[in-house]
């Protein structure tokens, strides 16, 4: 007796409609608590990360940059983060300008403080390097007092931005915004968005144990009231007219059509699951990996390790992108997928400017989460030391 | 054994990426096979409809369109189908037009043929009405020759655009380029885009038995070989610089980040099911469920059923706007949810500049797919004159 579903969901007047909503709505609010935001509104649903930047370029950046105007990277950022920005500036004649690594093949983030200016409109930048393994200090008041709680000790206490200023503060006291990459932090420690105080903040649900196809913007409530919509279409706007149309507030603004409603619910079971095994102890565990995954790696004969050494003052997120003389990674990820069924990656994981910098054209990475263990760890370093051997034979 | 899932998908040198990759190429193979596309890397997944529409009009759109240039809707399209080129318009200065309805309460798409000039530089139109259930002749030849199988029967044939000519060739002969919403179309019917000979179609997984959270466009090969990237970001580029890039050929160009893939992959799945029932033969069982909702909804004392009447030389899509004399849409959608069970929609469906074109803020609408039965539609009715002797109860 159940008519016409095909346009049922979320337009209709039907509890089966309501219910879409509310469980929807209920994945923002999830969202929301997850990276302690002020306010679920101030959540904006999208494709993925990388459309959530965009989303940003599109609207705050091409409504408030202007030509000279200059956008603060690092030579880390992934692709994600970088080509947005340069078509940005070639829409506006802006400028790029980036922070380079340090001696210890870490962001030099306190030359921030040199490279910003008045001309500063943006810094865009990391939260964990998905190459490097390291933390970008985002917030350096709050990581003395609580980053050593999550694991984390601070890089270079001596060269900050200035004594007791953290990027964000560095960035606002110029007038420029901040935009972090979170896709390698959220899922693995605690991130608290109003402890940063970043403008703006993304990160995607597949790296989240969610599905695909959904990821998260976050925007403080007073920027994406200001910003002009993304895409047109239904749900976005307030009233159509021939000639012109009025907008809903955010965020429904920028949520043009028929959401990713299923997906949404999904990334909210996901935070569910995470936030059940517990953030920090999911944190605490994957520094404890990490650790055991360089001391392991670093046995390998000619090896080189991208990224800082850890140390009792530096902790690295558990991944490590490598190479080892004379064997080029791809060839390594084959044969360690065909012969020992262990995926790593292999490439130049969408950070080629970092590779450049790194004097490289691509790595290896082994990436961990929660759920692997010392003995796939063991059994890694096991079917790499195979693989060396199989390949040295041809030399 | 099984190490680092965490950055697998798509990107590794694993079984694992390769299957993904596989499964979701194959996707686009069915949706290329399923509008008979002649290749598939004519087919760009995105979010929904809405956002397909919002690429075409962020690329080609701000690519091509210029000052006191005209693009040329009809009054019945979708805010997705409106929306973007509103906000094209206020970048570009280009000037939107609109085509009305005819006595029959139809787009009155002959009149395009005085509405085109050199001045036009793209149509967007709908293929079947999401309010009114009327099918838009994109294809006279092909019509007259093809779709009276289809069940359909071509509406005023005496004032076509001219003598031989339908609405792409009408559009391409003055240098214009065709949009084709097809939402309501693909779902239903079969729908071939070299035959269509359109430049672009939308249309959204949803709709069609698949998934959220994905939709796809369709364009032609050198349309798209032409066009600037929209968003920034992996998978899309082909070199990264810090200065600037080099982008992938489509359809990866306009697929930035980690795309749907599981979503993607559903809607191949969908295909696959559709596909088996056979597309013609849900379209003919849907042109007979049609006709007795409409015959069956015109019994009821005071409505008015937007769209043309039903006869043997026009069909109708199987759904229904219509309102009933003192009773308010939404009042109607809600007893008949929760004293019921039916599930209709209620409100202006994303066409408000439709609805008041029709003199009324909102309509009900009861729509119907393969799964629904001439029972479904015999309990609607009499719910739905239980509604009118409950509502005309109070008077």
């Amino acid at each position: 007796m159940l008519l016409a579903c095909l346009y049922l969901i979320i337009s209709s007047s039907s509890q089966l409609r309501a219910r879409a909503t509310e469980e929807y709505e209920l994945a923002r609010k999830k969202v929301s608590h997850f990276i302690n935001a002020s306010d679920s509104r101030e959540i904006v649903f999208t494709r993925n990360a990388t459309e959530a930047i965009n989303l940003v370029a599109y609207t705050w950046g091409l409504q408030n940059i202007k030509p000279d105007d200059e956008i603060l990277l690092t030579v880390a950022e992934h692709h994600s983060a970088i080509v947005p920005w340069q078509l940005v500036a070639q829409k506006t004649g802006a400028v790029l300008k980036f922070v380079e690594l340090n001696g210890d093949e870490v962001p030099d983030v306190d030359n921030l403080k040199d490279m910003l200016s008045r001309k500063t409109k943006l810094v865009v930048v990391h939260h964990v390097s998905n190459v490097l393994a390291s933390l970008v200090r985002i917030r350096r008041m709050w990581l003395n007092i609580e980053m050593s709680d999550l694991g984390y000790t601070i890089l270079n206490t001596d060269r900050l931005c200035s004594s007791y200023q953290d990027i964000v503060l560095c960035a606002h006291d110029v007038g420029a915004k901040v935009l972090v990459d979170a896709c390698q932090s959220v899922p693995h420690m605690v991130v608290d968005v109003q402890n940063l105080n970043a403008d703006f903040l993304v990160a995607s649900s597949h790296k989240m144990c969610g599905p695909t196809g959904v990821g998260f913007l976050y925007g403080k409530s007073d920027l994406l009231s200001a910003m002009p919509p993304f895409l047109g279409g239904g749900e976005m706007i307030s009233d159509v007219f021939l000639d012109h149309s009025t907008y809903a507030e955010p965020p429904s603004r920028f949520e043009a059509g028929t959401p990713a409603i299923g997906e949404a619910i999904g990334l909210g079971a996901a935070i569910d699951y995470l936030s059940g095994l517990g953030m920090q102890k999911i944190h605490d565990y994957e520094i404890f990996l990490a650790k055991y995954l360089y001391d392991s790696l670093s046995s390998v004969p000619n090896i080189h390790i991208y990224g800082p050494v850890p140390s009792n003052h530096v902790s690295r997120a558990a991944l490590c992108s490598f190479n080892i003389d004379n064997i080029h990674p791809t060839d390594l990820a084959t044969y360690l997928d065909q012969q020992h069924g262990v995926a790593i990656r292999s490439g130049h994981h969408c950070a080629q400017p970092l590779h450049r910098h790194l004097g490289v054209s691509a790595s290896a990475r082994a990436s961990l989460h929660f759920y692997n263990t010392v003995e796939d760890i063991d059994d890694f370093i096991w079917a790499l030391n195979d693989a060396v051997s199989f390949f040295n034979s041809f030399k």
